[in-house]
C-alpha cells in the first residue's frame, strides 16, 4: 500500500503536508514516496516528463500527480491504469499520459466522480487536497477504479505535445526540456539521435544558443572534461544534456525550458 | 502512533532531519507527517494560522510545532490538549492556541519539565531537537501528559493577537496574513464578511494597496477570470484571497504579510 | 530496518524521490529519515561535518550519504562500518570518515563492486540512484557487507582536511564552516578553545572579518543580547558560532563557508 506523489506545490507552504495528512486519515499506515514537488508552477509538460522518467524506478502503487492550472474548470479528474497495472491519479490535462505510454499505454481510465471518494467539502481551488489525494488513498487501500466514477474512452484524453528535434542541413535544432538544480540542461534528443549524426564521446561539438556560439566536448561523464569545460553527455535518464564539469551550464548559457539549442554539425555552418 | 510536525526550520539545514531522528530513536516505527517547515523564520502568527488551518485535515496524533524565537529564555515548553483530544507540543508563545481554540478550546496544559522526557543534554538554542521532539515522541508512544510536568492554568497561556479587519465608511481595511508560493495573497476576511458588504462572485471590486489602485473581479476560481486578471476569491481554507489567473498577485501588488489592503465599496471613494 | 539519507541533491528535482523509490523497491516497508539534502552542491567538507554532527541523534541503521563530484571517475564506492557498528554507504572522497571517527573509528570497509547489489544498468552520472541507494537498501534488509565486494584497507581511504584554527599573538584566526538558513555562522572553534582564551558568557569580543571590525558579546543564547546585537555563542552541536538576536549574522558579515574570522584578544590589537 504505497502512493507516490509528484506536484508543483513546492515545499514552502502546507499544500504537500496537508495532502499527506488527508491520505493518512483515509489509509492509516499508508507509505508515501514524494517524487518531487519542485515542478515549476503549472508546467504540465515538465511534470509529465519527470513522471515518465521516474516511474521505472518507483515501487508499484498508486501514482498521484497534481499540476493543475485548470482546477475549478470543467477539466476532468482521472484515475488511469496502464497496461502494466500501475494506476495514476490526477487531472485530465496530459500530465499522466506520457508515463502510461512508456508502460504499454493506457489500459483503462475512470472519471473521479463519486463524492464518496472525495472530501465531504470540495473547494474550487485545491483539488489536490479535496479530490486527488483522497482518491489515491482510497485506491491504495483497495477501492476498485470502476467504483470511482464512469469509464472514459482513452482516445478522448487530453494529450500534450512533447517537442521534437528538427534535423536540418548541417544542424539539429533541439529544445531545452529541463534544467536541474545543478544547472545541467536536458534537451529533447536521445542518445541514438546524437550518435546517428556521428557525435560520439570524444567528439568536438559546436553549439549555438541565441546569438552565441559555444564549443563543447561529447563525453560520457563530467570528469571526462577539464574543470570548467562544457560537455554534451547522455544523462542518467537517457536524454542528451549539457553540463560544465564543476560548474553550472544553465547559468553560462542562460538556458531555460523551451529555449532552442542548435547543434552545428561538422563541416557545416 | 503519528506525529505531525510544523516549524520555521526550512529544509536546507539538518534541523528537521535530526528531529525526525530523535523521535524515531524514542519511538521506533513512528509515522511523521511534515505539515510544512517553510514558516518564515520566527513568525509565530503565520505558524499559528497554518497549524489552525490544517488541523482538520490531519490524522489524530501529536501535533509538534516549533517557531521559537524565545528559545533559551524562561518561556515555558508545553504539552496542550484541546477539547477534542488532540495534543499539541511546542513553546508557550501563542503558536498552539488558535488551533486548539478551533477544536473546542484548551482542555488542559502541562509544562514540559521532567528531564526524563527530554534529551540527556539540553542545549540553549535548539529545544526543537532537545525538548519538543522528544516530548512529542514520548506522548506518541503512550506517556501521559501529566507525567511530563506540572499542570498549568490555561488562562495563563501566552496568546497572540490575530489582526481583525476594520469596517469603515465606504471601505474595509484588511491585513495580509499569508502569501503562498504561487503568489496568492490571503487576507483577514471571511467569506461571510465579504458577502456581507455585497461582494459576490461576478462583482467588480476596487482595491487600494499603498498609493496604488487596482480593479479586480470577485470570482469562485482562477479560471473565472481572463488570464492576467486580478481576482478576489475565497480560498480553500475559507479566507478571502487575491490571485491572478496564470500569474503572481503578490509580485504585482508587492504584498507581504502585515501589509494593509483597502477594499473600496461601491458608491464610495 | 532504517536508512538515513544525506546529500547535496536539493529538493527541487526528482533525485531524492527516485532514490527513495529505488530503496523501497528493494526493501519494501523500509523507513527512511532524510537528514538533509541541502548540502551545497559538491561540498564534501560540509556534508562530512553535518553527517558527523547529526549521527549521535539518529537511530542506528544504514547511513547513506551522497556528495559525489567524482561520479563516473575511478573513485571507489564504499560500505564502511565504524567501531560502534553503524554502517555508512557513499563515495570514497572523505565524506564518511569524520562521522566514523567520532564513533570509534573505521572498523572495516568494503568496496561496492558486486553488480548484484546495484541496479541492472548503472549510469555514468547518477550513482546515488544506481549504486549507493541500492546498496544501502540491500544492507538494511540484511545483506552482509562482505557480500558487496572486496574488503579495503581503512588506511587507504581518502580523507579530507578539516581546517584548524590558528592561535597567534593576541588573536585567533578561525574559518567559517557553515552558515545555516537563519544566518547563524559556525566556525571551527570549540567551547574549550574559546574559554581557554578567557572568553566566557558576558565577555565583550572584538572581531575582524575582512577589513571590518565588529563588537560582539559572548552569550549563552540569543536572548542574552538585545535585539540586533551580535553574539558569540556555543551552538547546539558544541561549535562556536555567531548570531544576531532577531537578525541574520551571515548577511551582516557577508560570511560564507571558508571565510576567515579573526577574534582579537583583550589587550591586543
Amino acid at each position: 500500500m504505497l502512493v507516490t506523489f509528484l506536484s508543483d506545490f513546492g515545499l514552502r507552504d502546507d499544500f504537500v503536508g496537508v495532502c499527506h495528512g488527508v491520505m493518512k486519515r483515509i489509509a492509516p499506515g499508508l507509505e508515501i514516496v514524494d517524487i518531487t514537488h519542485g515542478i515549476p508552477p503549472q508546467h504540465i509538460l515538465q511534470g509529465a516528463l519527470v513522471l515518465a522518467n521516474t516511474i521505472p524506478y518507483l515501487p508499484e502503487g498508486v501514482h498521484l500527480a497534481v499540476v493543475d492550472p485548470g482546477v475549478g474548470t470543467d477539466r476532468k479528474a482521472l484515475a488511469l491504469r496502464d497496461a502494466s497495472g500501475r494506476v495514476y491519479v490526477g487531472p485530465d490535462n496530459g500530465l499522466l499520459v506520457p508515463a502510461a505510454e512508456r508502460n504499454g499505454g493506457v489500459a483503462d481510465v475512470f472519471e473521479l466522480a463519486s463524492p464518496e471518494y472525495a472530501l465531504p467539502e470540495v473547494s474550487m481551488t485545491f483539488h489536490g487536497r479535496d479530490v486527488f489525494a483522497p482518491a489515491a488513498a482510497h485506491v491504495a487501500r483497495g477501492v476498485e477504479l470502476d467504483a470511482l466514477g464512469p469509464a472514459l474512452d482513452p482516445a478522448g484524453l487530453v494529450r500534450i505535445a512533447v517537442p521534437e528535434p528538427e534535423f536540418g542541413t548541417g544542424r539539429i535544432t533541439a529544445t531545452v526540456l529541463y534544467v536541474d538544480s545543478f544547472g545541467n540542461v536536458q534537451v529533447n534528443l536521445s542518445r541514438e539521435q546524437l550518435e546517428g549524426v556521428g557525435i560520439l564521446p570524444g567528439s568536438s561539438v559546436e553549439l549555438a544558443f541565441g546569438p552565441d556560439r559555444y564549443y563543447a566536448t561529447a563525453a560520457r561523464t563530467f570528469a571526462d572534461a577539464r574543470e570548467g569545460d562544457l560537455i554534451v553527455y547522455v544523462d542518467s535518464y537517457g536524454n542528451v544534456s549539457l553540463a560544465i564539469n564543476g560548474g553550472n551550464a544553465a547559468a553560462l548559457l542562460g538556458a531555460r525550458p523551451g529555449a532552442r539549442l542548435r547543434i552545428l554539425l561538422r563541416g557545416a555552418r
